[in-house]
């Protein structure tokens, strides 16, 4: 039998095998298509710090081939805008974008949009047609499609207009087939829990139905850009090391560590080389296999390295959660914390908790939980999420929560580099560290709502004293009036309040 | 702020999110590597229809740098082996394979054996060495390294001997960093359910230690290779169509539905190419993109295809899943099942089920769940597993299962095309069609564990009545002999006898 061995481009990779980005089904399709899209155009907003406005639209197609769900999907954004002579690429390319870069973003695999854009051609046999301008005299329209065996875009159309108002932004449409119906639930979902961490984002959707949907900002105050960085000595590899040695300017050794790694000051790096045996005047570009080996071993055990600066990374922020939940859930107790930043293998992260209970939360079923990562909604595969595991893992008779409580727990992990388990960005792996934040995180909440349960437990049972008091004393007073001859009964509301511990609404 | 875009080799976006395809830590990484070596060792003797020998060693490295765990992973096969032209690529290149067809085996991504090759070369910088002989009259030695930022092998050594005892088969040898301790008990339990469905593999592993774990062959009966399949009409897609037709040496739409597609005969072609309104005549190379979307779409519609073929697949049989358990759990009590082949999106599966109970299966914690996926045991993420997801969903009340009996589940999905959630190959999607196969073939068993237990439940009170009557019974005869004045107790054996419904031991 004889094996034939072949080379797929990595297009046809994802093409193939498309269940691994997010395209299991027409359902999951049409879901994971409009939330690319949105999370590129959120980023845009981002890198550009402008206050988001993000336009979706899903209409029906009338395919010219009877019966079948086909869509037209466009999302029109006000982010930084794709240069003219990228934008083929940047749509009709996997592996090529702008997000291969050490910091905090919805897009790490510089994949989803374009998978989207694929399934579209791979079910239509349409083009997709992109729109931007980075806000110069010009605004580039393209008609592409994608080569998928050879992983490049084709150009079909390419037309440059005047922008008179100097519009920056991105426009992508294109169609796709896809079940609305069935999706419909996690898009709307999938938005509202959008518009929460994101309160500075306008966000219009018009469903094939000509429904409107509108989540509007609460807040025009961006959180500052995200911050690129170096790698951190401590997540660095032997490949980073020859990278930079080929590309470096720097004559040596301590210049090199200076230059490319996270948070090594001159005096550090002095230290770290002495520590490491490797001189200082060393050129980098002349390490040899072995020293290159050395130098990751000896950063990796090198104590007096500064952890990972969080300044690159935009969590939440206390205020912003709880008036998320306090929006969406209105319960009768919330608590929430920002824990200290932290870092796995060289990358910082912060972890936000949130721990909700009552009011508007359901009852019935398991306890809700909440997962974002980099401000996304994570919404599938919730069983395998680092999060979940914790959450299931805690001993929650310790806090005198019970199954049946009406409890909503929020999570949310931001980082240079979110440790997905799938490219489909449906859950984060369980790295020991990201896991210990959330535990600690989840831990904190947990405490204080037991201080609230705790305390709600003493009113009840002081209220229930004070109404046996309060139906009693009046009887016992007017009895011994009568029994002591008295006209007037004592005044029982003074000792009344006497007994009473708290007052009433505390 | 200015983006800066750029476009990655696919090896580069593996070795970034390296995470993706298993290699989250020193632990997972080394586990990961010899699983995807064995793999490839497995496939590799399958495809050459010999039974399989496949040798691994794992030995510690002075890495020279002081202390690290480093390793030397070497695995030998007697498969069919690697041509010499194919070899650098086939070992240093991802995306580059021989597994980018539709047939059963365990590699489906063409990434596993180069990505533990190159978590390697990133911890330990030093190449991998690679021998291989086809059976010809040379064997070559190479020894390579991977280019990551370009995807290509660089070759630093070859070398070509002369194979006089026509050896054939493949050896992989490199070092890398890894936690044997902590990874152990993952391997061992690999190898051991690996061994138990390959019951044609001698499999030898010698651990860091010297120890040496040897799973030996029960049959050298090999099951058939697998077969290659064109895709079934259902499952096909718009970029399908374009590249047949791109290729297709066929001047009519006849032939082109006859030559290209699974269980199309010209009859069917014909009643299709009428149904879809479709010219039998016409060139499918002139195919104008809507009718190209109109092919598939019909494709889907039409109702009298022929479901897949399983002859392509070679599940496990019952007479094995059988021994394999037995052997491994000693159970009392054990059901097997086979579906009938099914198929989701065109690629045909069976789905194989057994469910065992009691004797060497712990009592403690949850029921136990083997799953597999052609021929390969998946340990990790189980709680997203489809199967395990059915499992849980399952009233096991009616099957008269409580949680804290000692039941063991197991779960075998064999498939053209299986469809893992993640490239690591630690868990599988939940298609509904899997899904529905995997539902009743656990019920199946379930109720014939019922059946058991109910069997059982009747045995355990007839024997209790039983045991009343043998115990009064000879008093009553001996009693009632004394009081009618008779010398010999009647014989009660034949009373005893008559109200025994089930024989001992039954």
């Amino acid at each position: 039998m004889v094996e034939t061995f072949e080379e797929i481009s990595p297009a046809d990779f994802f093409y193939r095998n498309r269940e691994l980005a997010g395209f299991t089904s027409p359902t999951r399709a049409i879901f994971s298509s409009v939330r690319e899209l949105v999370e590129n155009a959120l980023d845009a907003s981002d890198l550009h710090g402008v206050p988001s406005e993000v336009y979706i639209r899903l209409s029906e197609e009338d395919s010219g081939v009877g019966e079948g769900e086909v869509y037209v999907l466009r999302v029109e954004d006000n982010g930084s805008g794709v240069p003219a002579r990228h934008i083929p690429s940047a749509f009709g390319q996997v592996l090529f974008g702008s997000k291969y870069k050490l910091k905090q973003a919805r897009g790490t695999f510089g994949l989803g949009g374009t998978m989207a854009i694929l399934y579209g051609q791979i079910t239509t046999h349409k083009p997709v047609y992109v729109a931007s301008s980075t806000g110069t005299s010009r605004t580039y329209e393209y008609k592409l499609m994608i080569d998928i065996q050879r992983n490049r875009p084709i150009v079909l159309d390419r037309k440059s207009h005047v922008n008179k108002t100097r519009w920056r932004g991105t426009v992508v449409e294109f169609s796709l087939e896809g079940d609305y119906l069935r999706a419909m639930p996690k898009i709307l979902e999938y938005l509202k829990q959008t518009a929460v961490v994101t309160p500075y984002a306008n966000i219009t959707f018009v469903d094939p139905k000509g429904r409107l949907y509108r989540f509007s900002r609460v807040t025009t105050e961006m959180p500052p850009p995200p911050e690129e960085t170096f790698p951190h000595p401590y997540g660095v590899d032997v490949e980073t090391i020859q990278r930079f040695a080929k590309i470096a300017d720097c004559k040596n050794m301590l210049d090199f560590m200076r230059k490319h790694f996270h948070r090594v000051s001159e005096k550090i790096a002095h230290e770290f080389l002495e520590y490491a045996g490797i001189s200082e005047k060393k050129n980098p570009g002349k390490l040899r296999p072995q020293e290159v080996v050395r130098l990751v071993r000896k950063m990796k055990e090198f104590e007096n390295f500064l952890p990972p600066r969080a300044r690159c990374l935009s969590p939440l922020g206390e205020e912003l959660l709880k008036a998320g939940i306090l929006k969406e859930l209105k319960p009768d107790f919330i608590a929430v914390s920002q824990r200290k930043p932290s870092a796995y293998s060289g990358h910082p992260f912060i972890v936000e908790t949130a721990i909700a209970y009552g009011g508007g939360i359901p009852k019935e079923g398991d306890v809700l939980v909440y997962r974002f990562a980099n401000r996304i909604p994570l919404l599938y595969d919730e069983a395998s999420d680092v999060a979940v595991k914790v959450i299931k893992s805690m001993n929650w008779r310790t806090y005198k929560v019970s199954s049946e409580m009406p409890i909503a727990i929020l999570v949310h992990l931001c980082s240079t580099k979110v440790p997905y388990k799938t490219v489909g960005k449906e859950f984060i792996a369980d790295r020991p560290e990201v896991k210990k934040e959330i535990l600690n995180g989840v831990r904190e909440v947990a405490r204080r709502l037991r201080r609230f349960l705790t305390r709600r437990e003493h009113v009840e049972r002081e209220r229930r004293r004070l109404s046996v008091f309060s139906k009693y004393l009046p009887k016992i007073a007017e009895f011994s009036t009568g029994l002591a001859g008295e006209e007037e009964a004592p005044n029982i509301e003074a000792l009344l309040r006497s007994v009473r511990k708290f007052e009433e609404g505390d």
